[in-house]
């Protein structure tokens, strides 16, 4: 039987999503290691896209089957009895056996969320890139506009020796002010390794006046890491959603 | 020379504010750490008052004596050099020989943090006391109208052996609500042990249909710790602000 499970983990304290030799500090392992412990099964499971070390999810998706089936609100309720309170899961359902976090998955939604406040502040210092210099979010939204669409985005990928295409499509890039948080929210069908935070960090530049919102389309067209921004810190970055085919 | 600070914390990784053994594990014992280490003297930090295990604060504040004067400046920096990222000093300045954090401090404003989300949050846990069952806080704000004022206030006290007087003055205690988030205010000249913490386990069983509102006259007049209600848990309990004569 294949499920499926919504999950949100704060990624402060593990070593990102992807099993490591040493299972206990990456989200992946964590999970397969409370499945398998109550299931008895060698449970493998599948999220819809690695995330860095450091970064959250708000709603990751991951799949995963089993040879005996289980009640899914047995397993929901044994793995948010057994996770650490820093892993949830908020919801989990039988799935149909085609179903592949990752191979089916049809669009991401990430948001950065950047702290514009001039102090730091503890309770955000986990959650946001703090950044105290003013940012032109109007250059900032002009350069965007250059990202989006079906474009090579090998200058935003850090897998310098990644032979698959690098061809995404971006449909949109938001920029959202609330107070002295700013969140950028990146819609599209798939994103590199590190894109979003080289994304980010390369608007970053723009609002602070380093570099042209016209110059993204030489960034693009050079096809080269070292022709794009900084990369932002993983703490701002939250995988929000991943949409499934069929779904509304 | 006399200094006054001002500091805000996370105290999810701490035994409180207090000092005790382990100087490593309270938020005093880290603060007098790295200013003796900076100064080479024996320095003692004074707190407006103390923090629970758990507890956080936006606003505490506390001051500390040098035998030999050093610049504010040069103060401040070095400690948010050498605090963890957990605590932070927000201001620091040079204050009269007469200031004293505790004994000088006029008012404080406490906020209670409430998640009512029917699903627990992950980025709210160490925050927010999670409460997904729903409350009424029309009769809450009824039940607080009577807990205003200059009381006795024994019922709500932690310390059973407290010899001192338990006469506060609460000024207002406030509900707002944003969303699924319920912040209680409480203001007032001073608070007994866990009395904060007391008050809002107490109203939310009043929330909760467990207990009248009128019923706060009669728990108040019985003097008893076990006539209030249960203890509300730290992690949502912040120390926003104290205030000093003088201050507007």
């Amino acid at each position: 039987m294949n499920y499926r499970m919504l999950l949100q983990y704060d990624g402060t304290r593990y070593d990102g999503w992807q099993r490591q030799g040493n299972t206990e500090k990456t989200i992946q392992g964590k999970l397969e290691q409370v499945l398998s412990r109550m299931t008895g099964e060698a449970v493998e499971v599948i999220g819809s896209g690695r995330t860095d070390a450091g970064v959250h999810a708000r709603g990751q998706t991951a799949n995963f089957h089993l040879k005996e089936a289980r009640p899914s609100k047995e397993l929901l309720s044994g793995l948010n009895a057994w996770l650490p309170a820093d892993i949830r899961v908020l919801l989990l359902a039988e799935a149909g056996e085609r179903f592949h976090s990752r191979f089916t998955a049809v669009s991401k939604w990430y948001r950065y969320q950047i702290w514009l406040g001039d102090k730091a502040d503890v309770f955000r210092r986990s959650y946001f890139y703090s950044l105290p210099a003013p940012l032109d979010t109007g250059r900032m939204e002009q350069a965007a506009r250059y990202l989006e669409g079906t474009r090579d985005f090998k200058s935003f990928c850090a897998n310098k020796r990644m032979k698959k295409s690098t061809v995404r499509r971006i449909d949109s890039i938001g920029l959202l002010q609330n107070g002295e948080e700013l969140y950028i929210d990146y819609r599209g069908n798939g994103f590199l390794q590190q894109m979003v935070r080289i994304l980010t960090g390369t608007l970053i530049e723009v609002g602070q006046g380093k570099r042209r919102p016209e110059e993204m389309e030489a960034v693009l067209g050079a096809g080269d890491r070292q022709a794009a921004g900084f990369t932002a810190p993983p703490q701002g970055l939250f995988l929000m959603e991943v949409n499934y085919e069929g779904e509304l």
